[in-house]
């Protein structure tokens, strides 16, 4: 009898010690998105433009925040964000990626759990329909952290992963875009005299298509999630920050969950997700003081162009850039916003 | 007459200017290297390999600091010991790297430059003699950061870096180690009944080899290098931390240069080394008390085996480690030191 009231009470407390440690808090989630930041100006584009790219982040922002709604967690919510942006032709990620020097797609993606501080990458993917589920794949149904090339389309396939044909990714818009900029770099070699030096010509038109999703959910995690095709016309299988954990994807429970687009070389050497992160852990810093330094003063001071999203366990979000533009969008318990422009 | 005067007076301020900045000051000039952590014990370790890798070691570190010594920067310094450990078949690092699942030697490298925040990786190569000094090509002769797979070593080539068959790489230890690894997860296969969960076998052993330099030149100027060939049976395209910035090698004048080396997916996901550097920059710390910090506070509660070599402007040193052992060694004016254990 004493036996069985002890298992009772041990029963009583196991129960309680569970719901005191997972009692969700709905008020408090929040989902931010980014699609790319850079020369976005009213001038250079179109109404029309303007209202796909508008209605196609309401979408992610809505499917993501579905899940927060039913109490899924905040990795579940930027895999499944991410995805709709990879689905769509407009951003620079999965499907309507940019195309590398060679004609091909070549895709990274990353992401992080900020409860585990587990991570998961793909870099230079070339058949793998959603790269950012691989990524998960490697975080969770893997020992490491990053994969890339052929080894890692045989492990997403391995793991069930939807293959695609190449050409998948392949949009006209894209296609033209490469054309246009061989256009150019041939001209520019012919007026250098065919030095060779057409380095720069990578990042001409300056848009940085990126996707990416932060979130916290009602059990207090932040997770993190990028994707990208990166730089139009890059050769010599470049990878850029989205899938250096740390750089373009970050995320901790202690600090935020942070997902970067921009000029990617400059956010490496700049470790710029670790670098709010620190700032706020280390410094007491805000997330939006913290984001700021890093993005309106650090990244301005060595030329590195672009923008980054964050939310810390509280649900404040920040979403700092300093190029014309960035596609981006949050929504919270009877908040929602959709913005491309600075002003 | 007077305009002459003042332009004379502004002659003279830069001319003070340039050497005040660039007087050198040779009494500070330090270099620190690795040659991987792991369970390296005095009972499997025999006189015969301790006095190899001791002489090995100390022959990196008298040519990294002939450089220094003759005013060279820290960027040479790190290259050039690093490639001494590239080159000899002790390290697992160029020559004498570990096997793949598919019996290849894939490696990976990086360099970062502290008074530039300049940086430059290489991943997944397997026909660069040195991956270093492509690392350093990449940092120096293209706008990137990374670069990966066969486009990393097309560039290197282009670059007249020297490309070697990648039998070159072939070691009979390294080859006998896949064949035994390869036989313990058969073991392990049967005994699991073909579960195929052989994902711990990676690590069997605990031996991260890793080569690494970290120095401090007579100008002030930190840099830091970082060499491998991964874990032996390593498939999928698999990358650790070395060729990520800011989790295997990082530097930055402002606080200290850092090479890692260990169980890189939990180097990756603890951003190690700028984890270091910030602890200086916004908490304060000294070297030490940062170093110490991330690799025998943080990586040990999150079971991150391995270690560091790290160097601040001023020339103090770190090298903690929370395994068995650590090939490791620092040379300064007048003071010089090589260890294998603990103790």
């Amino acid at each position: 009898m004493k036996k069985t009231l002890y298992f009772l009470c041990l029963l009583l407390l196991a129960g309680h010690i569970t719901v005191a440690q997972t009692k969700p808090d709905y008020s408090r989630i929040t989902l931010v998105i980014h699609g790319g930041a850079g020369t976005i100006t009213r001038d250079n584009m179109t109404p029309e433009k303007e209202k796909a790219y508008t209605a196609q982040l309401n979408e992610a922002l809505k499917t993501g925040f579905a899940i927060l709604e039913k109490g899924g967690s905040s990795l579940d919510a930027v895999e499944a964000t991410v995805r709709v942006m990879e689905d769509s032709p407009l951003f620079n990620a999965g499907k309507g990626a940019v195309f590398t020097n060679e004609g091909k797609n070549e895709l990274d993606a990353a992401i992080m759990d900020g409860k585990t501080l587990k991570a998961g990458a793909v870099a230079s993917v070339t058949t793998i329909k959603n790269p950012v589920s691989a990524a998960r794949a490697v975080m969770e149904q893997s020992e490491h952290v990053m994969l890339i090339g052929a080894g890692a389309e045989q492990f997403a396939k391995e793991k069930g992963l939807e293959i695609v044909n190449p050409s998948y990714f392949r949009t006209e818009t894209r296609y033209r875009q490469l054309q246009e900029i061989r256009d150019r770099e041939k001209t520019k070699l012919d007026h250098d005299g065919g030095s060779g030096s057409n380095e720069h010509i990578f990042t001409e038109g300056h848009k940085f298509g990126t996707v990416g999703a932060v979130a916290l959910d009602a059990y207090g995690n932040v997770a993190a999630a990028t994707s990208t095709g990166g730089m139009t016309n890059k050769r010599y299988g470049r990878v850029g920050d989205v899938p250096i954990i740390g750089a373009g994807t970050y995320a901790d429970n202690n600090t935020c969950a942070v997902s970067a687009t921009g000029h990617g070389e400059y956010f490496i050497r700049s470790v710029v997700a670790h670098d709010i992160a620190s700032l706020m852990d280390y410094k007491g810093m805000s997330l939006q003081e913290a984001a700021d330094e890093v993005v309106m003063k650090k990244l301005v001071k060595r030329g590195g162009e672009g923008g980054v999203i964050a939310v810390d366990r509280h649900g404040n979000i920040a979403m700092p850039f300093n190029s014309a533009g960035m596609y981006r969008g949050y929504i919270k318990k009877g908040k929602s916003e959709v913005a491309i422009y600075k002003d």
